[in-house]
């Protein structure tokens, strides 16, 4: 799973399931002059569905990497377009190819509570995960100075119930503008109505503080508490429509115990959501996720 | 927490708190000649109450381990047990005095998965869980052999909803002529009724195969898979007459990924509940566990 | 990962890494009218090498699993094998096909500790683990009624210094004599000679209880207890014929605290080693595992 | 372990074990009417050592906390003083008492790698950790601008073996003059001189980045990718004059697999290390850790 020093291209996609899909996948690759570094498969025997994902280079590489083989992999991948497109019509197939080197725009969503973001700012300062932080959106003015020291473009945008509509179509808007592609709700605690949701599908991953479906709603950690669970947990998802329902991306947990009061589990659950959230963003910049079902399927 | 090679006792209790409850205690057992060997507190302070347990023995212990030696733990047993009674009552008390060296009488229940039960009874022949497996019921057959193996005494008890309560009046009698403390289903596949339950106040132990609260009720693994967690649990609690509702014991989880079929999930979550299960029982046995407010004081 | 109700086979093979490996072993599949169940590939970049699991049927199951499909399977793999094994020489592979209906022959070696051996044959017995276990094998007498419960052949093998030479040569003719294939080394406290090992190549499992390459060697509780430790671990692992020293296969730990004393230590930790022992040789059985250079690839 | 709103003392021993200590503490603080919030003891009886922390308050809050609530504090806490002192000299006891209300300084020193650094700031700066970061120092300039951010003096300090000296004599004398109690080495990569160490016993706090007492040394993570380990790990420890070597306070791992290169399991390795310093920093600032004989008692 280390990143490669050259560019490679990742191929993902999902199609109803037949004998031979993996034979004229990779025998395409191979025909064309491309090395696969890395193929992952998978079956859903009861929907009869098909997933894969490939990550592939020129075979000359990594030989050497002058900009000769930069421009003899942009020919390559135009090649593998022309070439693919009509199978994959012909396969039923979605798929989506993206190049490694490009780094994805996103867009924080924040509240009054920074741990996710902050910890999400610093994991891009530090190169570990590959996207740009095209903007901050918060409710609240608190991130306003971590944005500046990041150099982040930051929108406060208030929301209540009665301005919520005005304040999505603000996001909307400053969404287009900055070309987002991912959406983190980075503990972000204002509800987003469907039709923004549907605007960006399967681009939009949110932490929930609890272990899901355990849990769902407001004020889980007090939840938890009450019902005397001996483990906390935390989930990052895809959002949908439906509250703290849409595709689960990772979950872990933290073991309690009965000293620890309400305060001390939202203290343990920081590092939870911290980690929880991390990991969906960075494999859903590894492309490596495809959603189906409202579940998901992650490579490793 | 290893095991003494000498006799010790248990004092498990819960009261309102007020100051100078841990120097009345620990005051009264060394005024007695008695040695603290571990204590540990716990207050709720929301609900303004006290628990404790105090593990102790004679303080001429372990220097040697004569009859003498338990003759006088006898002795200052019976003398804790006078001066301590009406320090309770005034304090408004709910308290027990267990000896390590009782082995308590446990009914193992199953129904035909039996690696819970399987997995009980050796650890109890191992020495590793200090008690007697005093008679085994189910209502399959092929728990049979096993027990036989074991020497524990078997009882085919077929349940059918219009014969339940025929059932439970069988059980109930063995129980009592087995002189059983403690119940453990062990994938016991049946539910109990009220009364049943009303007899053995936290004293029946189950395991449920999902992190509880979430999947409450049957088929736990398929709505875990159908529902797409990346991680999938098991939970020991006493029975309370509300369908997987009591306290909670212990919880563990594992992490499955997209690969995994229902199947894999409950053969996955076989190693789940053959341990939290026997943490609970190890624990009941122990006097470790204190019930309130439908959650437990777990001491380690 | 769930078991199929119908026969299929598991290739497992690596050879050096080339491009068109995948697309050849899967072409080669597709025209033979195989279906691939399962596939998955690994490389490791370093040493040049390319590894490769696939799990096959024939195309037309599961349609059905009539007589008839099971001589389709048999023609099948033998087709398979005629045009596999020139390519897989050209190639410079080394390769196993396995067919999923064999049930390995299994020995089981313990010595006083029985939880690990109780464990795993009460997963044979529940189906669990899908093997024969041929023969069990012990230098005390203590696993005697627990062999005789299951109705495995138990042979008592004392082992000294000076008759250790003898006690393997029985040990390999037993071996022999029941077409053992796989042994699993359930907490056996003698150490094997290299001739001995010789004779198993990636085919003697077992677990040492502590987290390698932690405490190798004798006492590692004592000497997780000593150092202060915060986790403790057990490992399970091809035998080679440096001490505790061979490919990891899997390792798990647990937490522990100031309060543990070497007995609980030794406690938890068969936990560990049940389950650290169990995976590996489920893993084994289902031809998971490929070792090269002193480490394991583990297929999920 | 919640926050109290209100001052609380907390009381942290060791001495010789002997009948009746818990009753003569818990006894002294009934009578001088302060309330005991949280009492944990250990006794380690290979040693015959006893330990305990004491958390207490005065025994008319939390009722109310107004001015005069802390008079009556200060007051208590002098009198604990003036009759616990003798009583601890004739018990031969190590003590020392902590108002949680005071935040302990703490110095940060780092080198190239971030992230511990990075973390540790923001959990200071959103109250989760209760101390004051007095400075930060390092041989690398990288931090300067995370340190301006958080309003924190940074010293650059570089280090190379011939200067090594003078640089210890600096940061001797910069730790001096803020009043530095505490030390933590968020992966700094430099060693400190055994008269540096022995200038803050039990008052430096490292990360190391593997499962010690495994991969003591350099390049950790090179280790255990050659050695082919399917967990990785993370140790923080008081620094002492053995390498690696001091009493561990926390340990935890995350799962690897075949596919991990080196860089990933730096990569993995940054959580880990994150949580497992942070843990030690709050339970020290807690005041729960008493060290002994190359161990530590970590108070829950």
């Amino acid at each position: 799973m280390a990143r490669k020093h050259f560019e490679t291209a990742v191929l993902l996609l999902d199609c109803p399931d037949q004998p031979g899909l993996v034979a004229r996948v990779s025998g395409l690759l191979f025909e064309l002059g491309a090395n696969i570094l890395h193929a992952d498969q998978h079956q859903d025997h009861e929907l009869g569905l098909f997933f894969m994902r490939v990550e592939w280079t020129a075979a000359s590489v990594p030989a050497s990497s002058s900009q000769t083989d930069a421009a003899d992999f942009s020919r390559l991948v135009a090649a593998f377009r022309a070439v693919f497109t009509p199978l994959a019509t012909s396969l039923n197939m979605r798929w989506q190819l993206r190049l490694t080197g490009q780094r994805p725009r996103v867009a924080l969503f924040c509240s009054q509570y920074l741990h996710c973001a902050a910890d999400l700012m610093d994991r891009v300062r530090s190169g570990e995960l590959p996207c740009q932080v095209a903007l901050i959106l918060s409710n609240h003015r608190n991130v306003e100075p971590l944005a500046a020291f990041h150099g982040i473009p930051f929108h406060h945008i208030p929301v209540a119930p009665e301005t919520r509509a005005q304040a999505e179509s603000t996001q909307l808007r400053l969404l287009t503008e900055h070309q987002v592609e991912l959406l983190v709700l980075a503990r972000y605690m204002q509800i987003l109505s469907p039709a923004f949701v549907a605007a960006y599908p399967s681009a939009i991953i949110n932490v929930h503080h609890s272990f899901l479906p355990a849990f769902i709603g407001a004020r889980p950690y007090h939840a938890a508490h009450q019902r005397g669970v001996k483990l906390i947990g935390a989930t990052s998802h895809y959002v949908t429509t439906a509250l703290d329902d849409g595709p689960i991306i990772e979950q872990d947990v933290a073991r309690i115990s009965h000293r620890d009061q309400v305060e001390d589990l939202v203290a343990r659950g920081r590092d939870l959501e911290r980690v929880v959230l991390a990991r969906a963003v960075a494999w859903h910049l590894d492309h490596r996720i495809l959603s189906f079902s409202n579940k998901t399927v992650v490579f490793d």
